[in-house]
């Protein structure tokens, strides 16, 4: 990974209250054939393992999943462009979420349409609402919904933190190309390790 | 209704593309006894007629409901301030829509949870890539999400017409105060019979 | 006033950090024969009690006066409503912020080309980077910038206290019909002396 | 550069009515020693030949450039991560547009803080309700401000084409990836002579 240019790539810190979200962990993303089939679940397993030290320090937890209408008329000319983006049409197999990240009856599930979590959800709105100004970001795919949600948090006024081990992408150039972007331009990369110490010292 | 002063209230006509919208027209607001309930049914009538006359000149339809969350953490202030909004917590009789209206399988339903239908939605994006530059608004309530949709309208560049006998509201002091304010700053406020002959004139 | 239905009108209190808010404090607005004249100066005396107490308490201030570009093409549809927005085309005499709340240099000009302060802006990423929650508005007009900025204010996540001594309309019917729905649905309408009191609570 | 997974990298096409950003083409981007300084400035030589040509065919014109207020406030988080962006406090030689596209008194110069053209500013609005659906994105850098534009036209509804020869890095390694990335998913990345003949198509 290429070196960060000066005055680039500054530390964020913590904010006073954080939130935890887990983008778009539907099957579509690790069932065997899936158009969206990632080539390991690796990203599956530490997201749960953040999700559940999240829940133990009492962290709100937020889910999304890609839910389309009719025709997937809502997708626009995303869908030009990703046809496969069918697959999402209604609720089905393809956008249920995976059942080690399963949402609590508790848990805010948003459902959007395009790559950001922001965009076209009332996501930042209710993170304002919440007295959230941290939010530590996990899911899939790097490349896609990851990056887009990071630098929609920055451009929301929220502090980024991307969970390297929690991310994940078809391809491993996209996935190492997007994290150095997030470091340098719009977030703090860091480790599982680091997140799950972070919320222990909440309790 | 007041004058409209010089150099406001100009007529905005019609664009190239049109797309009706019917804004919660849910059980809520008609139901015997609901906290929301309205005066009269005559909006949900009128609307039933402008969307038959949409229908029949194959004009997008787009339907909106109000779905809340766990515990409703997704209203976010606005619960503080009208808790009556928690009977809209998960889908249920108070958020279905009314059968005269009943969206087709081929009609998209946006989900909101604001007042203003374009507020945490992506319906903008959907308008914008579907070419409809003009919005024709029906639905309730006139000094609440109709007011507000109205007004985002103008303000994401859409032409915003509001059907007068189409929308609704409790009290007839803020339904004229907010059309009067609408077809003086943001829409043009019509009656059905234009509207309807503006579809009719599409054939 | 008509009384306020059961489950509407709640109070929000204050929240943990506030930012005082003047809209569209412009020449425009108060100069003899101008287009948007005022009949009454009074809200702009008010608002500039209200900017001296919460400068003394170190609230965070942000002004905002409408600019807009060549031909106002960035104002899109609204232009055809108001052709009067004419008088705001570059930077000029009409939309120059009126001396009796002049900002310091310190303090945040923001540009906008709708009725929102949000819309088209930055100022919810802006609130919400710098921690605050509240939103303490005050400026012109009632039914226009005022109301549309309050309906976003809770839309973005934020508690508005809308200021009824220092906001102002052309005429006291909207005036009061907009201060009337504001209170109902989605904001705190408080006077002067309750504003200035809390700033003074704050030292 | 990867093959692009099956489902992924549709041809969008052009719409009815394009128009053509300029992103922050400053002198902070050029100027021999300044913070941000390219490598190259092969891609403005591009974007000026891009520009006649859309000048020539009567083509919506935009340019952007970012401005910020007192202290940076306005620059919120992101200010935090890219330290740098100081330099853009109030108008000044960084944040001035370069003499090789300077916009005409009759092309509109949106501000913005933020890496996206869309965020925090009433673009999308203005496209809108001037009819574009296409949007031609030129300008800086590839990883920062176009990545963040061009999925942010296609989340707003519009067809973004990015021009390859038009857009500049400091690395070459963010600029591919990017590109890639941008091809896959978001827009069409296509080169100066496929737009240059697009506009001269138009007369």
């Amino acid at each position: 990974m290429e070196a960060i240019a000066t005055g680039f790539g500054g530390s964020l810190g913590y904010g006073r209250r954080a939130a935890l979200i887990l983008i778009d962990l539907m099957h579509g993303y690790f069932d065997e054939g899936s158009t969206f089939q990632l080539p390991s679940s690796d990203c599956l397993a530490s997201a749960s393992r953040v999700l559940e030290a999240a829940r133990a320090s009492d962290t709100m937890v937020v889910h999304t999943k890609v839910v389309l209408g009719p025709d997937a008329i809502d997708a626009g000319v995303f869908l030009k462009k990703i046809p496969a983006l069918r697959a999402y049409i209604g609720e089905n197999r393809t956008n249920e979420l995976m059942p080690e990240v399963a949402p609590l009856a508790s848990e805010l599930v948003v459902v959007k349409q395009y790559a950001s979590a922001f965009l076209g959800t009332s996501l930042a709105s209710t993170l304002q609402a919440s007295g959230v100004d941290t939010l530590i970001i996990t899911g899939v795919s790097t490349s896609g919904c990851v990056r887009a949600t990071g630098v929609d948090a920055v451009q929301h006024g929220f502090i980024p933190k991307v969970v390297r081990d929690a991310v994940g992408d078809r391809d491993s150039g996209p996935h190492e190309a997007n994290l150095y972007d997030l470091q340098a331009k719009y977030a703090d990369v860091v480790s599982e390790r680091e997140i799950i110490d972070y919320f222990a010292s909440l309790n």
